[in-house]
């Protein structure tokens, strides 16, 4: 095997037909023409730039979506939409081109033991294809509707029986994190759906010594919670509510117009404040779906507070982020490290990574995000 | 002398009528009444909470004031105003009397070390009427005009003949921190003037194994700043433009309708963001006075930021915090924490206690919240 | 009868304990004892200050409410919550102790025949004990949820017989339109309940010559939307979303947790936009309780446009108003100009006072505030 | 001559290759190949859009400009920028080229009659050569410093002789003014420069019966000011404090670094309020140039207000807005009202076209934007 930063690294993406991952893999390979500055990629940072990370320019791609639009198609769309600069877009057609080649479509037959071997027939045959070291296989697919808990949830073997049958026992995140590890990769799930949070997946995962991250990427309102919660519990001023709303285009936000996905998503957010502050303050987290907005977020959030003597006092923030160009360079960061973290050994939840997630893995994370950068930089500078 | 816990501490402010100082007495002996919660006083923080400080409730007020109105009638303003509850300034009335009693109009006679003679004469009267065994002077006067440079600020004993000369030598912050020195006590500003930054009074305070801290209390804007800058950091998000309006009604907002004063805090505010992003984002910071906002301040700050790829993106914020709500348990924490430290044998300045000012003193200083709060804690938890 | 500007009015207020109504009854005592201006009542306006109405000052208040904290102890805590001074409060505690005497409990006896007649009498008998030459009977009562359609709505026949069995015919807000009617009294709803809004009470009304008004008192963002949205539509620019977040304190805020009240509320909120443009945006109008707020409401909308030639643009707004100050004196003017238009014989809805409303009575109201007002001067300047 | 809808109207823009013109001529070419919508085109709006105007397919454009820059260099710069979509510059690129054609370089010869000479020559052989009925000269060039009184400026005979002498009488607008009345053409200011504003020139216009209309297009801050301080107004709200932080990027914010520039626009800004409130609340108007907002501009203003008793409230508002989306269209519905009005025998200044501007010429105009546009609507409409 090769030394660490010259291990070859592969990223098997879930959902490849996505605006995140297009994004993602159109802004590696104009890093790797030397098109563009690695703006948004944590690991660029001054601070973790010299750490055995695999680079951005030699990671490969593959993935499957259930979609069919091009990746090139996809590239252009985000370009009129003002994600993507229509010159870069234009500059790595050839590169794309290949990735195009790397892509399947979601295999689905027979039991989902079945649809497992399959997934985990094409992931290897990427990773043989391209003489991988390591392959990532990373979730940016759409939030999908929680899983029913199940008895075979609790073991691997119970799991395997189980899969073997008619029936759907595991959701597609869950069979993605199942694939991953019966393939030898690692996982990593950047959204909120359950991916390798079952006793079984984690136990598989101990068992074969794989490491997996998540979940949900922070990317906006909750990145500006992991930092002003923290300064009013530094100071020790009382947050007596704290309000916010969410506007969102984009598939991402359609997707949230079922009650269900909504209302689970607006939980974890505003959970997030309680574990912070050590107090739950009054608020909701409203989420809603805007088509105007298109890939573009607005946040506004209101919060009041008291300060000295009960003085009431009150704070508004309103966040326009594009979500494609804020979670892409955390999703190539989470592949360069993932990857490095597999390599050197690392298995089971990679609590280190918080910095990157809204929901993190592990009890009691700390939600502060200072707290989690130094933490990062601690887990990235000790990578070989 | 007594252990710390015991300690007798003495505050001494200059500028004691104002509202910031009312409001910190009024609050301190609402708190030795068990009429209130310390919420904002960061040395009440659970993780500090244990450490050896003298008490809120021990601390022993008096101070100077070119003002001549009573803290009962400028009590009874702030209770119109919505900044104290006027239950508790009725509650404390006799307290505060007791308080007026310590306070004394400004010297001012013959040559500046006759004036400074003057007041070292009130402190160390003070200190010896209570029986203290630290007085802090800590200046939370009205932000004075910058001060031009004179031979004499080079060294103590330059300085000491020239201010037996007629004529200004020091401004009024400065002279106060050379009567602290002089009177054995300990200084801080919690304003943008001179105090004792000049290399005369750097080197009295040295010679006399004296501590000192400052400057300009960070309370609104620049505290956001202090926690989203090192977010965009992070994150490696390229800040393009940062711009900030603040208005500000008060005794503070219309001494800042003075060009020079305004320019100097402007400058002043935005250079944290070059300091803390590693560049200068495009973009200034504005002050004005807007009476009707009273003892609140309000600022709207808009931040362009790109994102991957070149992606433009903004947030806004806007803060409607009250100034004195704000100050006054900083002013009791940095009683504290100063008259301890002098305790424990600290001499010079206490950078340390950056998490409290706007400027702090020091080469480099970082201005991340969370390093600071970090440092703080340790130098709290070192105090016996 | 007293010629228009000596006649002695009377104000019926159901809900007359709670904030809006203590609000406009405090400050009536405070008018007529010249401690106060009359900002916010519109026929204070220059150009309505010469109508022909009955002065505020003359105003005789009384009514019911389901509550029994007295008028005094409101009007203390509303003093606490900064939305009364407290030295009005206590100016006029004599003149509001008289107000107290003229309340009386919600009557609920028997049917809801017998009911209306309890309500009358109290009506009638305050009128005679004050000498009145007209009372307006104005609804400022919690928000009820929607009334269930009945055949007996359908005529004032069918309503009485109705009325006289067992079992509910008519919301609160509905019996008090028809007790009002019954009496010979105006009838003003100042909320989004049903009020007069039935065929059969429209019949009663007609029959019985009296004029009614409503609904829903326009206070704080939709007042905004009625400028807005109109430049909007000037300028023939074309608003692609209108998204609104309103977070409510006080007693409205708790009823609207009310998942049913909630979405009325909201499809009223948005459908004005509708209207006034022509074409409906995207977006949602969404209400939450923040009982922090108090008798505070925030609202946040978010407006995406397009100009010449589709270029996406944005404009935000965020509104913290206080509900009872905003209301309070919109009441006394639609006290002063109901009393007049029964005193000139108008009959039936008062279609010229949707300046002050939501949700105006009428088919194809417009809701262009700027033509809403020169409806309402025209009909004040009209009245004798 | 033509019957009115087919008069043949061109339209000689100074300042014909910045931002706004070319937004304008690509607009204008878009829309005679149907290719978009007349969006922001106020003439375009239903109540407007049977009245007898040239239509904007039949407009012909000419002009002066200092920069040389071609329309098609400079619409692909704004297509970069997001003004103009990229497909529409590409589309017109043809009829585009004819424009080009007709553009020429900024006369300057010998005395400022010759130079008007020249100006007058190149309009009226651009009349000549496309067989135009009317041509309206209308000034979209940068902002120009404001011109120094003289006494050659009080009557068009001294206007005339002074010119013939050297040195600089009037400044380029009003240079244009005089050029546009010598060459029998109407004139529209869209600047907030001096334009037609001199008793000699409007001396000139009255003599040769042609109409003028200024000055500075209402496009953002002041167009909301312009509906939201008559909404306090109606309902008798005092206004306190009205602060705006405008931030500009793009030619005109950096032409108002010029503190002389600022400092008249800020007040032309803040006198609105006085006029459309009859009082005049605290707070300034600030401008700020700020490279990275490109053709974008962002203002923020908070407006503090009091309610029945004094309750003191406030809002908030934030306009991003693309100064040259909101510009455009405006500039050619003043080119087909202003053609229409000369056509229809109208001489002087057209004021009934405040509607469009910041300061609107005439005594004491009203700023209410729902009354200019009654005012425009009724004048509009006669227009035969």
């Amino acid at each position: 095997m090769n030394r660490g930063n010259v291990m070859r690294a592969g990223v098997w993406l879930t959902g490849a037909r996505g605006s995140v991952a297009t994004t993602a893999v159109v802004g590696a390979l104009a890093l790797r023409n030397g098109l563009t500055e690695p703006t948004g990629c944590v690991t660029a940072h001054p601070e973790l730039a010299g750490a055995a990370l695999p680079p951005i320019a030699g990671l490969v791609f593959g993935g499957h979506d259930v979609a069919t639009i091009t990746l090139a198609k996809k590239a252009e769309q985000l370009a009129t939409a003002g994600v993507l600069p229509a010159r870069l877009v234009q500059a790595v057609a050839t590169d794309l081109a290949e990735v195009e080649a790397e892509l399947r479509p979601v295999p689905s037959q027979g039991t989902q033991a079945e649809t497992a071997a399959a997934i985990v027939a094409d992931i290897e045959a990427f990773r043989d294809r391209h003489h991988l070291d390591r392959v990532v296989v990373l979730n940016v697919a759409s939030t999908e509707a929680a899983l029913e808990p199940q008895p075979a949830h609790q073991s691997a073997k119970a799991l395997a029986a189980a899969l073997r049958q008619s029936g759907t026992v595991l959701s597609p995140s869950a069979l993605y994190a199942y694939s991953a590890f019966s393939a030898g990769c690692s996982y990593v799930d950047f959204t909120p759906s359950a991916g390798a949070r079952l006793p079984a997946l984690e136990e598989l995962a101990a068992e074969r010594r794989l490491p997996y991250a998540g979940h949900d990427g922070k990317t906006g309102e909750t990145l500006l919670k992991s930092v002003i919660a923290p300064m009013f519990r530094m100071r020790n001023l009382k947050v007596a509510s704290w309000s916010g709303m969410n506007l969102l285009g984009g598939g991402d936000g359609a997707n949230l117009t079922d009650p269900g996905a909504n209302a689970a998503k607006s939980v974890s957010k505003q959970r997030v404040l309680g574990e912070t502050l050590g107090y739950e303050p009054e608020g909701n987290t409203r989420i809603d779906y805007v088509a105007d907005l298109g890939d573009f977020k607005s946040a506004w959030d209101l919060i009041t507070f008291r300060g000295f003597l009960g003085t009431p006092m009150r704070m508004e923030f309103s966040w326009q982020g594009c979500d494609s160009a804020l979670a892409a360079p955390l999703v190539l960061d989470l592949a360069r490290i993932t990857a490095s973290a597999h390599h050197n050994g690392y298995a089971g939840p990679l609590t280190a990574l918080a910095f990157f997630f809204k929901d993190p893995i592990g009890d009691n994370p700390d939600h502060a995000l200072a707290a989690q950068w130094d933490e990062l930089r601690r887990f990235v500078s000790g990578l070989r």
